[in-house]
C-alpha cells in the first residue's frame, strides 16, 4: 500500500481511553501514519474469538500493512510479545496463539521474532499495558520501515490455539460452534464442501441440547422468519442461523459447543 | 475531496471480522483510499433506523465521497444491489429504500444504476456476504475514478420505503417517532416550523399511551432534569425529551410510535 | 505531525447520526483533513468519565492534532464553547471542566479563548447540537491553519471540575474511584508511589462497603483467577482489580466511590 497503515484490533472496548492512547503513541512516531480501526469490540481476553477475527479479516489485506493485535490475558507476565510475518501478512501481537491460524502448512512463509529490543519501546514500561508501551510504538517503528529483525531473534517456538479438526464421515459431521457472529449465527468449522457429495441435502443438526431439522438454503430469505436454516457461511463452513432471529440467543449455542449434522435424503452420489 | 474517500455504514457491528474483511478488500484495490466509519451500529437489519441515519448524516458531506452502505435483511437474494448519485452524494447500497429520503423531488439529480458487471466485483461471490465481494470492491473501484455508468445498465425502478407524512391542522398534529437517538430522545417527523404561529406554544402530547403536558423550550437545560420537554431536534422537527433523562424509555417509544400533538395556549395569531 | 489531524471525542455513541454529521461537516472545511476516532462512548453526559478518558489519552499525542470533544450536558445554554492550548495541546470543547486535569501548573502554558466569532461556524445553529455547527467547523478551520486568536477574545476564567486530592498518611490512604475501565478494573486517585516506602506492602483495602485484603501484585497473571489484587495502573496510580473477573460488577463500586487503604506488613523504611 502507499501511505504506511497500522490496523488496530482490540478488546479493550471505547469506553477506556486504552486505544486513544495507542493512537497517540504511533501518530508520535509516525506522524504520516494512517491508522485503521478492525474491532475494539473482541469479547474481553477471548482469544478464540480473536482467533476466528484474525483469521476471517487480516487475509482481506494487501500485503505491506502492520496489524497491532492487543488481545492479552497474560500482560505483565513473562510471556513474549512477538513480530509475525505470515503468508505475506505482518503483526505485532502477545504470543498466546490469537494469530496462528493464519498461518499455512508452508513454513517458508513464516517468520517469528521476539521483542527484546527496548530502543523500539515507549519507558517506562507499564506493567499492565504493553499495548501501549512495547506493541504500539513497534508497529509504528514498522510503518517508518523498520526492518523487523532489528526487533529481536526469530524464534521457532511459540503458544498455539489448540482447535480440534472437524470429524468428517460420510453422512455424518462432528465439529463445533467456532464463532458467534453480531447476528447470532452460528460459524462452525465443518466445511461446507463437505455436503458437495449430496444433491438435495436436508440436515438434522445437533446442538446446544435440540435436535434441529434444516433444509439446507441458498440465502437467509429462501424460507419465512424465524426458521433455523444450514448454509454456506462467508467463510465457506457450515453456518446455522435463525432466519431474521438470533440463533445462538435462542440454541443457547457459544463459542466451543458440539455440532452434530447428520445428511438426509439422498445418498451420496 | 482531494484524498479518494469512503465511508461506511453497517449494522454489522465491531465483535465481528466483516467490517474488517471489507476494509481489507477496499484497500487491496485502492492503496491510496481514506476510509472513514459512520456507523456499524445501526440495530440489525433496521432499514427505516438506517433511513433517518443516513438522511441526517450524508448531506453533511461534500461531492465526491463514495458512501458504503451495507444494511441488507435481503442478502443473497434476487434483491439488486445499486449504485445511487443523490443531491451530488454517491452510494453504493442494496435496492431496499433506505437510501431514497436522500432524493429530493428533482429528479434530474438522480441517477440509479443497477449493479451487474461482475468484472468489478471480487470471486466467488459468497452468496451471504455481498458488502465483501460486491459492495465494497464497487465502491473502491469508485474512488479510483471508475465511471458509474461501467457498473450496469440505469434503471428507474426500485424499492421506496414507505413513509406516512404528518397531517398538520391548526393547533392539531400528527406523526410518529422517525428515530430515537442514543440519548433516548423522540425525534419525530412533524416539522418544528408547524408551531411557529404560536407565540409561546404548549404541548399537550400523546405518546407510547401517555398524554404529556410539555413546555416548549430551546434547549434541554431550560428545565429540571427528568422533566419532559418538547423542543427543535437537530433536524428540525419536533423532538421530545426527557431532560437528562432517556425519554424513549420511560414512555417505552420507538421508532413508528405515533405522537399527537395539541397545541395549547394562545390562539393562531 | 504532517497531515492535518483531528481527533473525535464524543458521548454520542454510534448508533445515532450525529458523528457522521461532524465528520462530513469538516470534511467540507477541510478536504485534506486525517479524522481519528479516540471514542463515542463516553457514558452520556459523564464529565468525570470524560475527564479522566482525556486526561489519559490526549499527553499521548504529538503537538499539532485538533482534538474535538463533544460531551456537553448544557449544551444550547449559555455555556461558553472553548478553544484551548494546554501543554502544547489543542482542543475545541464545551466550557465545563472536562478538559482542566490536562492543564499542568505553569500557567504559562495555557491559553483559553471563547469562540464567539460565528463566521468559523455553520449556520443556522442548532439549539441542541453545537457539536455539528460551532465545535467542528471551528476545527476545521484549525486544522487548515487559522490562528486561534481569530476564533474570539481570551479568558481567564472557567469551569474547573471540582476533584478531592487524596489524603495520604504513613500507611493509610484515602481517596476514590476515578476511573472504571472497560474490564471493570477500579482505578483509584492514589499514587502507587505512595506504597514505595513499603518493601513488601499487604493492602487492606475498603471500598463498596467491603474491607477485602488484597496482595500487592506487579500483574493480574500473579495470582489465581478471581482474586482481588492491588496493583500499579497503566496511570500510575493504585488499581483495585478482579484477576480475569470485573472487580466494579462485583463491588457494586463506580466513579466516585471511596477508597480507604491501610498497609499492613513491613513498617516504613
Amino acid at each position: 500500500v502507499t501511505a504506511p497503515t497500522i490496523t488496530l484490533t482490540t478488546d479493550f472496548g471505547e469506553d477506556s481511553p486504552y486505544v486513544a492512547a495507542m493512537k497517540g503513541v504511533m501518530l508520535g512516531i509516525n506522524p504520516d501514519v494512517r491508522l485503521l480501526d478492525l474491532s475494539h469490540q473482541i469479547p474481553a481476553q477471548d482469544l478464540r474469538h480473536a482467533a476466528f477475527f484474525l483469521r476471517h479479516a487480516i487475509p482481506y489485506f494487501p500485503p505491506g500493512v502492520v496489524h497491532l493485535v492487543v488481545v492479552d490475558p497474560g500482560v505483565g507476565s513473562a510471556r513474549p510479545l512477538l513480530y509475525v510475518r505470515a503468508a505475506g501478512h505482518q503483526l505485532v501481537v502477545p504470543d498466546n496463539g490469537c494469530w496462528t491460524t493464519l498461518a499455512g502448512p508452508d513454513v517458508r512463509d513464516l517468520t517469528v521474532i521476539r521483542l527484546t529490543e527496548p530502543s523500539y519501546w515507549r519507558h517506562p514500561v507499564s506493567s499492565t499495558f504493553h499495548g501501549r508501551d512495547i506493541l504500539a510504538p513497534v508497529a509504528a517503528h514498522l510503518s517508518r520501515g523498520l526492518d523487523a529483525r532489528q526487533l529481536g531473534p526469530a524464534v521457532d517456538q511459540w503458544v498455539r490455539l489448540a482447535v480440534a479438526p472437524p470429524v468428517l464421515q460420510p453422512g455424518l459431521f462432528r465439529g463445533e460452534v467456532v464463532f458467534v457472529d453480531h447476528f447470532g449465527n452460528l460459524i462452525t468449522n465443518i466445511p461446507a464442501e463437505a455436503l458437495a457429495p449430496y444433491p438435495s441435502p436436508r440436515l438434522a443438526v445437533e446442538v446446544g441440547g435440540r435436535r434441529l431439522a434444516l433444509p439446507w438454503v441458498k440465502t437467509y430469505t429462501d424460507v419465512e422468519a424465524g426458521t433455523f436454516v444450514g448454509l454456506t457461511s462467508s467463510s465457506g463452513t457450515l453456518e446455522v442461523a435463525a432466519a431474521q432471529g438470533h440463533a445462538a440467543r435462542r440454541l443457547g449455542a457459544e463459542i466451543g459447543t458440539p455440532v452434530k449434522v447428520e445428511v438426509e435424503g439422498a445418498p451420496p452420489v
